[in-house]
C-alpha cells in the first residue's frame, strides 16, 4: 500500500528493455547517441513542433532551474504559485540557476488565476530600477495539490503573460498525467496554450530518472547547453537518458503509464467518497488530497500503508477525529492494493 | 576500435543486473533506499572510513563540483594543474558551484609538484583583503595525460596543504584505474596520503553513470547534503543510483574492470612502442598519447578507428609527418580490437 | 516643498567640515585611516559593544546586502516583512549577495508580528533538504511605512528567532529617527533587544553616503571584510567614508539631525490632522502616509511640492475624490516649507 | 614621502569645490541630478562619443566588475594580463559580478602581446561545450607594472578580439595618466582603438571615489543601471558622486593633475637613474619599479618613506644587496618631497 508519492515506484519493464538493449558497445557521449537523435525527433512529433529543441537531464528540478535560468536574469523575479515545486521543494535551485533572481508568489492555495498573476505582476516593476524586474510565469500541470488546469485555463495565463511580453515555463513532472486527464494533444497543453519551454517528466511515470526540456523556439538552444553542461547535468554516458526516454515513448506507453496511474486514483477517490471521506481538492489525475477519521490512519499505519500526512485540516472538522492523507497513485499501484487499502476503513 | 574515451563503453552486465533486480516495487526515494546503505557500509569498509560520509552523484562534474563547493568560499581559490578535468572540462562548474570562487593553475604540464603547487599557494594571499584567498588544493588521479602520482607523490602534496592548512580533494574519474595501477589500498591513497574528500568514479570504469563522494570528515555530511539538492543532483528514484554502486564494488568489480583496461592499454602501449610509436607522456595506466606518423593515422582513420588527434606534436617531430593520438582503453575493450588497431601500422 | 524622500536633501554642515578637514596630505587606504579608528571606538561607545565590528560602506543597500551575506547560506531563506526594503527596492542584492538565497515573506501590511514570524519560520524547514533552510530574521526600523518597533517589540520578535537559533538584522537606514522616537539607547535598540548584526545609516540623516555595519559578535568580521572587497564596496580614499561618520557621530549630530526631521514631521502630521487628512499609517517618525483630496494634491503639485502619491487608498474613501501621499521630512526642511504646503490645503 | 600609491593622496580642491557646491538644497536621487547630466554631456564630448552612456560608480573595482558582467556570461572567460587587477587585486569580485566566470591569464610578465592573447584565445574554446567559452578580452592602461599600450598595441590587441567577434574592456584607472603619456585623445584611446567600454577613473588622479563607466554602443545601458543596483552600488545621494567627476573634468584638471603626477614621476625616474637605481619595467607615467641598494631602503625607511618594497628582484642582481621598490607618484606630490627622498641615496 505505498501511496506516499509516485517518485518511489519501479521503473516499467518497457523502459528497463530499452535501457538493456541500449548497453551495447560503444556510443557517443554527450547526447551525441543515436537514441537521443530519435527521441529529438519522437519529442518532434508528439509536440508537433519541428523545430523545437529537446534536451534530456535526469532530476526534475534539473529540467526546471535549467529551463528558467534560460529566461531569467538575476535581477528579475518568476511567477508562480505559492505551492510551486520550484518554491517549495528544490532548496533554492530556481534561484541558484538563475544566478540569485527571486521568485514572485502569486497569492492562492494551489493554481494561479488569471487575475491574480496579472495583479502580481503589475505590483512588480512599478519601482524602476530599484524592484526585481519582471521575469518568466512558471506553471506546474498537474499541480502540487493533484489539480489540473484546463486548456482554457493555460491560455488565459499565457494571455496575461503575453500582455507583459513574459515568457511562460510549464513544470510538467506529471505531464502525462495531465494530458490523459484533459483528453488533449501535447501541442494543445503547451505551444498551441503559449508556453515556451516545458519540463515534460518521465521519472514520476515509469522512468528511473529522466525529463525532457522542450524549447518551441530553439534559439535558447545553446545556452541551454552551456548551463546543463556548468551545472554538472550533461551525462557522458547519455545513451541510458535516451534509452529511457525511447522506452517511456514508444507505443505511447507514457500515455498508458499515465492513464493507469489516473484511473486507479479515481478508483480510490471513489472508494474513499463511498466511505464517507472528504477532498481537500478535487481530485484530477494522480493525487488525492483526502480528509478521514485519526482512528483509519491508525488501522492503515499499523496495517504498513505508507503516505504523507497532509498538514491542514479541512474546513469545519475537528483535527482531534479528522486528519487529512496525500495519497499519490504510480502507474504500478495494483487494484489490490487500493482495495486493501480501502478495506481499513470498513 | 574505439578508443576515444573510457566514457562511451557500455555498462558492465554485473552493474546492469543489480539495476533489474533494483526495479522491484516501491523503495524510499531521495538517498533513502536498502541499497544505498549497503553501499555506504560498503564504501567506509573499502576505504577502512568508518565514519565517513558517502554521497552518490550521476555525474563526474557534479562530484567534483559539489565536494569543492564544501571546501571553498567564495572569495578563495583551488589550487589545481592547468590539465585538470575540473579547470578545462566542466564549463566553469566549479566556480559556479563555489559561488563564484576562481581556479589558480599550478604551473606544469601535467602532475603538479610539491615544489609548484607551494609557490602558487605563497604566491596567493599576500595581498590581504584584495587578492583572492587561499582554498583546497584539487588532485586529479589518473591524471587528465594517463599519470600517476605515487603514494610518495600525494603525500608531499598534501604535505604542503598541511603546512598552509588548506583541504584536499581527490578527483578519482579513474580510482580504480590508479588504485590497480598503484596496487595500493583505496585508504592509503585518500585519507591515509592526507586526501580530506575523494570523487570516487564509477560512470568511465563499467557503470551507466554513477560517481561516489566520500567525506572522510563527516562535518560536511549535511551541507553536501543541501548542496546536492540545490544543484538539482539529488534522485527521487536513487535506488538506480544505489544499485550501480552496488553492483559495481561487488566481489571487487570496480577492480577488475580497471585490470582490465589498464592491461589492455599496456598492450596497446607496448604493440604501438614495438612498431616505433613514441610516447608524450608515459603511460601508466589506460591513457596513452603516442606520435606515430600521419600515413598510420590516415589508414585507421580509414578503418573507422575512433580516437582524438592530439594537439602539441611530440618534440623534435616534423608536424607534417608526425601526429599524436590520445587513446583511452575501458574496460570493455577486447584484444581483437586492439590487434586490429595495431594492423594498420603495418 | 521637497518631500519626496530623505535620501536627497544635503548633507549636513558638520559633516561636510569633517570631510574637508580629512582631504589633508596622505592617509592610509582601505580603512586604514586613523579617522576609522576613532569612529570605530565611537561607535562601539555608542553601542555600549566594546568588542563590535566595525565597518563603513557608502550605500544602504550594501549594507543591508554584506551583513546578510554574513549570516545567509544560499540554502536558506531570509525572514521579512512583504514592505522591506530589501525585498522591494534592492533589485536582488540581497539574493546577489547571499549566493541566490530567498526570502520569506511573513505575511502582513507592514511591521512583522511575533506571531506571524513563528508561523513563518514553522513553515519552513518542515521538507528535510528539500526546502529552503530556515535563515535569518531582517526587521526594519524605522519601518518602510514609517512605523517603530518599540523595545518590547524587538525583543519579542528576536526571542522568536533565537527560540529557532536564527540569527537577526536590523536594517537601521533610519535608526536615529528610530531612537529619537523611541527616547532609548544604541544598545537597547540592539543587541540588548537581542540583534546580532545592524545596518547603521547614515545617508539618509544629514551624510552624503556612509552607513556603518555592526557586529556585535566579532566573529564574522573577517569574512565581512572579504565579502566587502569582493562586493567591491571597499573604498581606497576610505578617509572620506570615515570622515563624514566622524562628523555624523560627533556632539550627537546624528540625534540632532533626527530630532529635527521627526519634529517636522510631527508638525507636519499635526498640521495635516488639523486639516482633515486621515492617515494610512500613525506616523511615528519622520514619514508621513496621509489621504487628503486631489484637489489639494493638484494645487500642491502646481506649486512645485515633491512627494510620491501613494498607491492603495485609505479603506472607506472614494478613490475619486482622495489620493494617499508618502511625505518624508529630512533634517533640513524647514518649517517655512511645511507651512507653505499646509497652506495649499486653504 | 609618500609613494606607496596614488590612492593615498588628497582630492583636489577643485573637486572638493564641486562637492561643496553641490551640497545645497535637495537635488534628485539615483542618478537623476542635473550635475550628471552635464557630467554625461562632458564625457560625451571628450570622448567624441554623442551616444555613449555612462554611470558612476564610486570604485574601480565596481567599475571593472559591472562593466565586465555587461559582457561576460557565467560560462564565459575573461582574458587579461596575469597581473591584471582585475585578476590579482578584486578578491574575486569580477567572478562573483559575472556570475561565476572565468578569468583566463594570457601568459606574459605585464603586457599582453596580440601574439599571446590570440594563442590564448585560439586554445579556449576548442572543446565545445566542456571547456569555458570566450569572453571579452580587459586591458589595463597605464598596466599595473606602469607601462603603457601605444595606440598601435591597442588597435593590435583589440583586432585579434575582433577577429574571435569578442568584446573589449579598457581598465583605465589611470586613464588620464596614460592619455598624457601618450598625448592622444580620449576617443583614440578607446573606441577609435576598439574599445567597447572604459571604467574611467578619477579616485586615483584627484578625487574622493568616483569612477565613470563608459559604453560606447548603449545597448548595455539599461542591463548596467539594473547590474549596478543589484551590485549596491547605485547611491541615492548621487550628486556627490556627479559632483566630484564635474569638478575633475572642469577646465580640463583630470589632464593637469595625470601631467602633474607623470612629470613627477618622470623628474624622480631620472633622479633615481642618476642615482644609479636600475628598473624593472621602463618608467612611461606615474609608476616607477626601482632596484637599488638594501642601505639606501634602510636610510629611507628611517626617514619615513612610505612605498611598497617588491619582490622579485631584479635579474643579475644580488637579493642581499639590492631590492625594488614600487614607487607612485599622484598628483600632490611635491618636488620637495622628491628631493628628499632622493637626498637619501647620497
Amino acid at each position: 500500500m505505498f501511496l506516499a508519492s509516485d517518485n518511489a515506484g519501479p521503473a516499467h519493464p518497457q523502459v528497463m528493455q530499452h535501457v538493456l538493449a541500449a548497453n551495447d558497445g560503444y556510443a557517443m557521449p554527450y547526447g551525441a547517441d543515436d537514441i537521443m537523435d530519435s527521441v529529438t525527433h519522437k519529442l518532434r512529433d508528439i509536440f508537433k513542433a519541428p523545430e523545437a529543441a529537446v534536451y534530456l537531464v535526469a532530476t526534475g528540478t534539473a529540467a526546471n532551474a535549467l529551463a528558467l535560468g534560460c529566461y531569467t536574469q538575476p535581477w528579475q523575479t518568476v511567477f508562480c504559485s505559492p505551492v510551486a515545486h520550484i518554491h517549495e521543494d528544490e532548496c533554492n535551485a530556481p534561484e541558484f540557476y538563475a544566478s540569485g533572481a527571486k521568485l514572485t508568489l502569486v497569492p492562492g492555495a494551489d493554481k494561479m488565476t488569471p487575475d491574480a498573476l496579472r495583479r502580481a505582476i503589475e505590483q512588480e516593476n512599478t519601482r524602476g530600477v530599484h524592484g526585481p524586474q519582471r521575469g518568466p510565469i512558471s506553471i506546474t500541470q498537474v499541480t502540487e495539490r493533484g489539480s489540473l488546469y484546463t486548456l482554457q485555463d493555460l491560455r488565459a495565463l499565457t494571455a496575461v503573460a503575453k500582455d507583459f511580453g513574459l515568457p511562460v515555463h510549464l513544470d510538467g513532472a506529471r505531464f502525462a498525467n495531465a494530458m490523459v486527464a484533459l483528453d488533449c494533444s501535447a501541442a494543445e497543453m503547451t505551444w498551441q496554450a503559449g508556453v515556451d519551454v516545458v519540463s515534460f517528466g518521465g521519472t514520476k511515470n515509469g522512468c528511473m530518472g529522466v525529463e525532457a526540456v522542450v524549447f518551441f523556439d530553439p534559439e535558447k538552444a545553446w545556452e541551454f547547453e552551456l548551463r546543463r553542461k556548468r551545472g554538472a547535468h550533461l551525462f557522458s554516458k547519455h545513451r541510458y537518458l535516451s534509452a529511457q526516454m525511447q522506452g517511456y515513448l514508444e507505443d505511447d506507453l507514457w500515455l498508458a503509464c499515465a492513464r493507469q496511474a489516473n484511473t486507479k486514483a479515481a478508483r480510490l477517490a471513489d472508494g474513499l467518497k463511498a466511505r464517507g471521506a472528504d477532498f481537500l481538492h478535487a481530485p484530477q489525475a494522480n493525487m488525492i488530497f483526502a480528509s478521514f477519521p485519526r482512528a483509519v490512519h491508525q488501522r492503515l499505519h499499523a496495517a504498513g500503508a505508507k503516505y504523507y500526512i497532509w498538514e491542514g485540516a479541512l474546513e469545519g472538522t475537528d483535527p482531534e477525529e479528522m486528519l487529512a492523507a496525500r495519497l499519490v497513485c504510480d502507474w504500478s499501484i495494483s487494484e489490490q492494493q487500493l482495495d486493501l487499502f480501502l478495506s481499513h476503513f470498513q
